[in-house]
């Protein structure tokens, strides 16, 4: 069963960003952790089944860093979570489309994690993700 | 029961954008509409409870024409769904945030919608949808 996983959104400070979700989503809960390899801190806002994931650099050369420099704040990338992340993959690069990723690795939560390059996906950074049992 | 309700992603062909997602999520049913007052035909993606919409300009003046001269293809909104979208709205101004619209008007499929302005959001272009019985 496919579903949207996540988006994932670049900011300059958590607090700020999920401020104005907090005033009018009841009851939500935001977790918060640090991805050191990506050099994030992350504010992750439930959704249904679904979610909000914050983005703020914890250094000058974090990939979200960059962003932000070059495109201001905002979305980022979308996240969709499938079945078979190997078949995704296959099927995409034998279809002709540029691959981030050509192997899923491991991401937040130990998921299979793989990025579609935007050149292929008509500007949006497209990550694939798959639940690992 | 808040949800994602969708993402709204500015493209410059229907088709093409939608290939690359048909070539891994199987069985896939892409519907089609024109928007007339927004200027755009829609590709609408099924994904779980949520979905893609893909926007293309039908004349130069759309919305989604400027959006693609100024920032190019990519993700243009997201949609979150509410229970009481007039609840939400006033919240929302109550605590400073700006309002594109400070009343909810017809959307999609006789949904009510309202957008919150960027500035509010850290560069999220950020819609409120309410389903109507």
């Amino acid at each position: 069963m496919n579903k949207l996983n996540h988006i994932g959104i670049a900011v300059n400070d958590l607090k700020k960003a999920t401020d104005v979700y907090k005033t009018f989503l009841k009851d939500v809960e935001i977790e918060y952790e640090e991805v050191a390899s990506q050099k994030v801190k992350v504010a992750i806002l439930p959704l249904g089944e679904s979610s909000l994931e914050f983005l703020e650099p914890t250094q000058d050369d974090s990939p979200i860093a960059k962003f932000l420099q070059k495109r201001g704040q905002g979305i980022h990338h979308m996240c969709i979570e499938v079945d078979d992340i190997e078949e995704a993959l296959k099927s995409l690069e034998e279809n002709g489309y540029r691959l981030i990723d050509k192997k899923p690795r491991e991401g937040a939560m130990g998921m299979k994690v793989a990025f579609i390059h935007p050149k292929s996906t008509d500007g949006v950074l497209l990550e694939l993700s798959q639940k690992v049992e």
